[in-house]
């Protein structure tokens, strides 16, 4: 296995070792992530993000930082040399010069990866499109497999928005390389998408269903999205999925007792904030999860850690 | 007295003894503001301004780059997660874990408080709403004992907006732990608010005036603040109003020889460029004395110095 | 030759002997650039962006992290302070405060030496107004060095807009140190400034010509700029002149065999992208010369480097 130099643009351009292998790197920095370290010293990020996510460019920065290492950048798309006409392939060819690595985020598909074909230094995708958000994806599976000791044998829910919910997508293709048993819990015009579902049905048994009552019980993980308004034509219709897909004490109930609730955040309302206390929810834990992955992806990408 | 830990929202949690205690650690920081510090190696301060303040937010910034540390943030509400409709409390929650401390400013009053609740890491209140702005008021205290070599028996008269002014009311609360005389000079409408007066008032002697002539001759210090349009529904009553309030070569003819002007900046024209040159000039003398301030603040709560 | 402590306004402010000083200088820094260093640990630079350059702006950064050093500031006027109606000599003497050096871009000329007599720390120009970008002319200068072996000999070619393009004009002063002969290639209606034109032709052979035709095949250096449609208010007349100055395969297929092709950047389309491939094209290696240049400038005016 060779990470130095690689960009990470798709899980689905990494095998299951790899993905494997990123994991237990994670889990050593662990105690780097509480105490900082000079792994990467004299080494810069650069975060381009075309579109703006506070979230994942400040999980990026802080993993560089505890590495040891400097961050550039710019959060907003409506910045200089873009709104001078500027194409992506020119703003990357010049930000390499400046960096060592570069993470992106972008609201067309395919972006993070016509980045890396111009580029020379390695390029993260921090989210691309509806489609792919892999960072995210491995950092969902580092949380699973510390939080359940496991990932193999698991069954696992999504619930919520699995059409333009791109962290879905890419943790179901990563999830495909396991031996897990996936629940798709969704409104009729938010199902997931056609070509990941035939992709991982080749692989995985999965499920698609629209109440939660018969999912919650059964599920070992029950990975929520947000569900946007924006989605629906008609509020009506908006409201009353909306009720039908939050998670609250009363859906816990049912739930097993050792089962885990994930989000990507930011939620609304989608987990009433009374879940927040029981020993289910571990959507904040995610985020600590974040930054230990990145540092694992950044730390091997530069070749710091073989 | 224990520091290590501990959240910075009001000024009106701490002691005299403990306000005392961080003046003497800022004067310890004034070697270390020069020459860097490697202090903090290895910390990070995120600064969550929901409201724009460039000297505020780059006074923290500085702060923690000359202990060692490092800094990550966003300066405008406009951004991401909030955007998508997130909570504070889960905004608090997700960015702890990117950070060792947050500094927070939010145009709502209470809003730091609310992040402290909820936080396990420190919070600095960076400004909330119009109330409060502790971090101020501390680097005033700093630069009044600096430069007349105490506080107590001084003579301090406040000019300008006393009603919607955050750093007035912090520094108001701060001056009535000490031995001092303060006198509020203000047009009507933006007197000092009833329930600070009423609180000061129970501690030191407090003279509201509404012209400067009678307060200029007998002051030590005089803390001057903008007086914005905005405020005046007559904008004849603003430029009335206005002009009373100017601190100019001639308000200063009559003035102690070894008074002081302070302002917590930015000016707007309250007080005019030619008392720049005067030695009564000690506002851009705060803007350094919030550096140390807050490098005393930061090393304090992260527990670097005990 | 003393640069510790000094300003970089405009190119003529610096003798020819001191700006072949900066270039040796840079050309040393280019091994730190890519192994980093701690030359200006401790220091923090200042970036007051009034106007938006992300390409400038981060350049600057990386060059001060890649020193060691720590970069705060902001990108866009829109903000705090200056939103409040501080002025300029304001800002500045409060940001000194914060940072050993400033870099500030401002859209109106004279800014940069306005802040300059304000501030007691060192003031770099990144650009201000149309008429000075001292640092773009330093990175250039050492690119055709770098790429040509000398400045001395050479014929340059300007193409583009020379009427409202800031690096040219600081570029041509530059150039007139050296022993050069400069052609002027633009429409009529934006050529060179008089006041350039006149005080460099003093010093060089200077010829303005409106065909590219005639000057290609004689040009040791390119140097191409964009031509903005906002210039033009017949839209007719901009696409008529956009397409005559449009550097194609075509063009260079009468070019020297060694000729470089330089642009400041960003390019919309007045370089066509399959010359990117030629071996003519060093536009993006400029970016690189803009690191270490700018490494140069900092190293010295903080004394790091004698």
């Amino acid at each position: 296995m060779e990470f130095k130099g690689r960009d990470i643009i798709s899980i689905r351009d990494f095998s299951r070792e790899e993905i494997d292998y990123i994991l237990e790197i994670a889990k050593s920095m662990e105690p780097l992530a509480s105490k900082g370290s000079d792994m990467l010293k004299g080494k810069i990020l650069a975060t381009l993000f075309f579109e703006p996510s506070t979230r994942t460019r400040l999980s990026f920065e802080a993993a560089m930082y505890k590495l040891g290492g400097a961050a550039i950048g710019f959060a907003e798309a409506e910045i200089a040399s873009v709104k001078k006409g500027e194409n992506l392939a020119d703003t990357v060819r010049v930000v390499e010069n400046y960096a060592d690595v570069i993470a992106i985020r972008h609201p067309l598909e395919g972006a993070a990866r016509l980045a890396a074909e111009f580029a020379e230094v390695p390029i993260i995708n921090g989210g691309s499109g509806a489609e792919e958000h892999p960072t995210q994806a491995l950092l969902d599976l580092y949380t699973i497999m510390k939080e359940k000791g496991k990932i193999d044998g698991l069954k696992i829910a999504f619930v919520g928005d699995l059409r333009y919910g791109r962290t879905v997508h890419s943790l179901a293709y990563a999830l495909s390389y396991y031996d897990v048993e996936l629940h798709l819990v969704s409104p009729e015009s938010l199902k997931m998408r056609r070509e990941v579902l035939e992709a991982i049905k080749e692989k995985i048994p999965v499920k698609e269903e629209t109440s939660l009552e018969k999912v919650v019980p059964i599920s070992d993980v029950l990975y929520v999205t947000r569900i946007q308004k924006e989605r629906f034509p008609d509020p009506a219709e908006y409201m009353k999925v909306k009720g039908s897909y939050k998670i609250t004490l009363e859906t816990l109930s049912k739930a097993k007792k050792d089962s885990i609730v994930l989000h990507p955040l930011p939620r609304v309302d989608e987990i009433a904030s009374e879940v927040d206390q029981t020993p289910h929810a571990r959507y904040f834990k995610q985020v600590w999860n974040g930054i230990v992955t990145r540092m694992a992806l950044l730390a091997l990408i530069l070749g710091a850690v073989k």
